[in-house]
């Protein structure tokens, strides 16, 4: 069932990476100049091995999907609010809907279970795997087939967007309580405790903090036995726009496509990720570094430094899609500048 | 000669503020979660004094000039290179180029005087006021008219700009050995030591640094007596493009238009722009904190915080014109993003 997600990457390589500095250290400037920009150009052009690396076609999908655990009042916000957004992101009013349109990335939703049906709308496109995961207080979140779904679904769509030329995908999320679910997968993952990771989530106070770790706790502790794969694990504390994140980071690298990391729950996503198919780190830009108070230890265990700082935390994919314009400042940088031999530039002296 | 400086700047205003952060505290996002968007989009809307900011007709305007301490090798690049970027400027080959031709911004470049005479070419102005500054080490860099008239050049450019409606600039500059011209300044104004601020520039080694540090320290000492105000610290150790940028930040504030700061040297220009008209600074928004040693400790001593760290250090409006999609995101969202009642997106519950 979960077969595909085993075969191989492409991990990125040092001649590659030689070949791309040099040509980036011929261009008008002084070498290293452009900080992390050149970082940025050097591996996109490595990883797709050319001189002229390139973000085109870039789209972002976002997989919506509702918690159980919402019933156990861990979030700031309704339920109903899942499905608010989602019919937001429709009609084009929410935050990611403004980028999409800036940056002329299309953007599809994918809906892979709420616990209201919708109707059919712009857009939005139904799978719906069941009406939410079940509340992993006391039950497992998902069942096997339906975290296999979830895989499968997100390998058709980075298959669709890579068979349409995209070199670069943002996934975004949504779906209220899912930081109780991403924390819970991180404890479990790392044996942390859930004080050290959770955070206000859309906006609770000291108390809804508190008792949300308390939540979480109880639900480590109830769970306990069957916390032993990361497959496990993600199954039982899991949510299906997770899962999906999950396997649109390995898909998106077994194609040979770049993807771009938003916040805290695609952060999780990208560290599952790379526990079950290592090599998929090369592929993943991690975008910014949000303001939810778990965010920075997860970059931190998974050792990347991201982008930006900009105190976000807003999910739907909406700080992928502001930082999508520097990565592409990044590679035209790389391909569009003259050399110091093409411009007659004197070069450096002392 | 230079009364036109001290002509008055609107502040930001309390109550412009609160309205701005009123509406974007309605739109359908947890409250505060876009971060440092909402801080540039409320500011931006409480100067511009409408609900709706934009940074629309934005241009980019390069200031070139030679300095006359290039003679006392404190620059890792020979003096002809910036005829030479002027040059590719014009050809559309520099870093600034391909910036402003993926955001269409459109580029000028204005030649104050290098020690070679350019030949006519395509984007290129020239307002020649002499060949390079005089050697500060010795001399005084340049005449109060000389002063002045990088001043006027300055005013007229940022007088077209907001002639033809645009409303956010980002100005840059080109000038082999300014930033030993820049860190003077801010030694001059702040009664720093040079050891304190003088970085590598375009490339310096260890030793290449020491020598800056003892050509700008001697220089000092040479002038201690006529340092007394900040338009003679200008004319003493300036360079014309740093005085234009100086003279850009003030009259950008008077015209009531927003300037993206770039790095070090327009960093330090932004200073003295403060230094003599202290409102302006609420026009400006700092872009990036470069890799320049000094930079930091500038950006701390206008108490100011950078929107990004990229460990840039290229100068020619770079970091500002890689920065500018962010800005019009900022904008784009304040605008476009749906109210919780256009959208019938219920609100926060605990």
């Amino acid at each position: 069932m979960f077969e595909w997600l085993c075969h191989s990457v492409e991990p990125i390589n040092e001649e590659d990476l030689e070949h791309a500095q040099h040509w980036q250290n011929q261009l008008t400037k002084p070498q290293g100049s452009l900080g992390a920009l050149e970082a940025i150009a050097v591996t996109i052009s490595a990883l797709q091995k050319t001189l002229n690396p390139s973000v085109n076609n870039a789209r972002i999908v976002i997989y919506a999907a509702d918690h159980g655990i919402a019933q156990e009042n861990v979030s700031a916000f309704p339920q109903t609010v899942t499905a608010e957004m989602v019919e937001n992101f429709s009609s084009g009013g929410a935050a990611i809907s403004v980028l999409s349109r800036q940056h002329k990335l299309p953007l599809q939703v994918v809906n892979l279970g709420l616990v209201s049906n919708l109707p059919e709308m712009a857009l939005v496109e139904h799978h719906v795997i069941a009406p939410g995961t079940q509340s992993f207080l006391l039950k497992t979140a998902m069942t096997e087939q339906q975290l296999s779904k979830a895989f499968n679904i997100a390998k058709e769509k980075v298959d669709q967007a890579s068979d349409n030329g995209c070199e670069i995908l943002i996934a975004g999320e949504m779906g209220i309580a899912n930081t109780s679910s991403a924390t819970a997968l991180v404890c479990a993952l790392k044996s942390m405790h859930p004080e050290q990771l959770t955070g206000s989530g859309t906006g609770l106070d000291n108390n809804g903090i508190q008792h949300k770790v308390q939540v979480i706790q109880a639900a480590l502790a109830q769970h306990k036995k069957r916390l032993n794969t990361t497959l496990e694990i993600l199954q039982t504390l899991g949510g299906f726009e997770i899962a999906a994140l999950v396997a649109t980071y390995i898909r998106c690298a077994q194609r040979s496509m770049v993807a771009l990391v938003d916040g805290f729950i695609c952060s999780v996503a990208a560290m599952i990720a790379i526990d079950i198919s290592p090599n998929c780190k090369d592929w993943l830009i991690f975008s910014h570094q949000s303001a939810e108070q778990g965010h920075a230890r997860i970059l931190k265990l998974i050792d990347v430094k991201p982008l930006l700082q900009f105190d976000m935390r807003l999910g739907e994919g909406s700080g992928a899609a502001l930082v999508y314009p520097l990565i592409r400042s990044a590679c035209l940088l790389h391909n569009e500048m003259a050399s110091f031999s093409s411009a007659s530039v004197s070069q450096k002296r002392l």
